[in-house]
């Protein structure tokens, strides 16, 4: 719901196309300048896919949706097969909101099917122009491979898991190392385990303040009580995934809740392992999507630096450490900003706000685009392109580009950002051809 | 080196990071918000391939390596074949400039190959972040397929030509059709014909001015002289493209040069058909490189605004008419937009400003993502991705985003433009970890 009101009120204000003006300079020799004004304009009928996760915020009326009418887009919306019903629901009220508001015909469908053969009919539409997606790697890069073999190569903005690491510095665990314990459980077992954001690497050193720790880890964990997962079969991949990687030689459990008689509940399990093995285990990198979590206990600074430049690309990284610490982890910092889209600190990365400044994102397998966002305002320009108007009559320009700035939008006007009105209305011309032999390059 | 100018003075002032912040919220209940801020930060390692057609502005020292360089990236350029000479003179300037500066080792290599087999090791090197290329569909296309086919995608900027069609209202016609045929075949021929935004396509109604026009178009075109082209292979194509055209039933030679002895030289060559046969013939619509252009005659405004809705996509389309007939041709510019990157109006799509409103790009074919320019201060963002910092202690912080704002960019401060310091400095906290389990979605 934040992420819709936060569209709401952009889409209201209207900055968001950031236009952007250079007047004309008729008197520039050789040729003149011409004016040009570049704004954002809707991209084209986007193909959204619904996230088994969340059924409400990244499905059929979720951000992905909410950006692409943002932007003004139509969108057809793929639902995920784990909630059918609800989707249906969801649906109802946007088709009710677009007949209340006169939108026009085919600004929302939903289709449904069981497996891959409705989504990729979708992605291959000639008509689709951009696809965004919340959901497993194998998913997303199915759909991102369809969309590159296009005729037409289009888009796709997949959002696909993350480990999301934690690194936690000696002396916060020193400080804290119980509180740190008891709140990363929490964090683990959010939803079941079942946030993008969930954290399912740990990174500490080994050292005297590390046993406090690890004690609370595993008191807080064997308090969790089983819960229901999203569907049966993302709880047995769960089981399976968590006893694959306790069976690795190296890999030991540390920690973990009483077993449920319902075998669609997940059980929170905490492993851990030594840093070796980890480099070695490609096996231990993948997200196992649910309330578990890794702990690499390391020997030293270096050790966590070296974890760091070993990450693949990742939505979140934390880091937890005494402002001293902090102070001087620059080279962990620099390790982990290659890797990821967000860096937490002193904090967990399970919440993720809705703002201007946030980025949900990050470089592959996070995601497939890691200059884009699907949280945050910043989310809306996934679905719209630059349209540039050169020598434009007023009455031919959108509102956003006219010189008296009728919306009163923040705009790049020679260079700088304002929310006035164009200083020097009628700067620009718009009669007469000009010589196109003598111009600059290229 | 108008590209080169800006995007200096683009990366001293340093706003091009995008740099946002959105100040916590310690108070807010049920939890405090954090504090957030974001900028873009250099995507890592970049190919760039040298241009054909534009051996110093679009090739070693072009605008693809200078925007990759702006964003703090290292670069390695693929020389383009046809002028490996050049190649290595522009590769020496830069190298020296780089030892005077001091800049890492590295930060730039040059590549030579004949054949496709260099540039593809490029993209497919696991270390290349991204890539740029400005030639033909062919050859851009080859890229992107290898790019989007390795374990980690990576996006690729390909400019790839395009017809840039042009529409000549008949109020325009009757008042200077001379001037406008005059000028038109000045941008057909610059160079040659060998710009990207050269016009292919020209659309007009076939009424009593007309004539004049056409008779302007044809008088000039006959005083083309001879130009010598790129590459004796390009001249080739050149001929054998537009002997293709000139052979489809319907089309017809209106005007053309002199024959020139030199098989290397390009003979300036019009085309005329009429709208039906255009629309029913896909080889009309692909671009012919070099000095030639398509006249396509209609019978009403109505046949010039389904031609516009039947355009594959543009860098530019260009509409020439009197400010009354522009007032009105809403429809026509509507169906433009759909299709272009710029839309130019009375004057010519040959001659690209640098500058921040400029875009350059447009629908595939033009370009594999219309979502990006590569000409302009916009050009650079291509090769940075956001990162975000949560609650991150003020000396963890790049410049950029620190409170007292030391580097004076311009940034959106809880949605707002600023270029001062935040007004509440400290507001930001870094102590003690807050509980993950109450946050909202997702």
């Amino acid at each position: 719901m934040g992420q819709l009101r936060l569209f709401a009120g952009v889409v209201r204000e209207g900055s968001w196309v950031e236009a952007r003006i250079d007047r004309g300079q008729p008197e520039r020799t050789p040729v003149p300048r011409p004016d040009l004004r570049r704004m954002l304009i809707p991209i084209g009928p986007v193909a959204v896919f619904g996230a088994s996760n969340f059924p409400l915020a990244f499905s059929v009326a979720g951000g992905d949706t909410a950006a692409v009418l943002a932007a003004g887009n139509p969108v057809v919306v793929k639902a995920h097969p784990a909630h059918p019903g609800t989707s249906e629901l969801a649906a109802g009220a946007i088709l009710a909101a677009a007949r209340a508001t006169a939108a026009p015909p085919g600004v929302f469908s939903l289709l449904h099917g069981p497996g891959p053969a409705v989504g990729l009919a979708l992605v291959r539409h000639p008509r689709t122009r951009a696809v965004a997606f919340t959901g497993s790697l194998a998913g997303g890069r199915a759909l991102f491979d369809a969309a590159a073999a296009r005729p037409e190569p289009i888009p796709v903005f997949a959002e696909m898991g993350s480990v999301n690491p934690v690194f936690l510095l000696p002396g916060a665990l020193a400080e804290r190392g119980p509180v740190i314990g008891r709140a990363l459980v929490d964090s683990v077992t959010l939803g079941v385990g079942q946030f993008c954001t969930n954290p399912g690497l740990v990174f500490a050193i080994r050292d005297a303040a590390y046993g406090g720790f690890a004690s609370a880890v595993a008191a807080a964990v064997a308090g969790v009580p089983p819960g229901t997962m999203l569907t049966p079969d993302i709880c047995d991949r769960y089981r399976g995934g968590v006893a694959a990687a306790a069976g690795i030689p190296g890999v030991s459990v540390v920690a973990q809740a009483v077993e449920a008689a319902d075998r669609s509940c997940g059980r929170a399990r905490v492993l851990a392992t030594d840093l070796a093995t980890w480099l070695n285990q490609p096996a231990l990198r993948r997200e196992v999507f649910g309330p578990t979590a890794l702990l690499v206990e390391c020997d030293s600074m270096t050790a966590l630096v070296e974890a760091a430049r070993a990450l693949d690309g990742q939505l979140t990284a934390t880091v937890h450490g005494t402002p001293d610490e902090l102070g001087r982890c620059g080279d962990l910092v620099e390790a982990l900003a290659q890797h990821v889209g967000r860096l937490v600190f002193n904090d967990f990365p399970t919440g993720v706000e809705v703002t201007h400044a946030m980025h949900h994102g990050g470089p592959y397998p996070a995601t497939t685009d890691p200059r884009t966002t699907s949280v945050g305002s910043a989310a809306i320009a996934r679905f719209a392109r630059p349209v540039c108007y050169q020598n434009a009559p007023p009455a031919l320009l959108p509102a956003a580009l006219r010189d008296e700035n009728p919306l009163g939008v923040w705009r790049l006007v020679d260079g700088e950002w304002t929310r006035g009105p164009d200083p020097a209305p009628g700067a620009h011309c718009a009669s007469g051809p000009r010589s196109a032999a003598s111009k600059s390059a290229p």
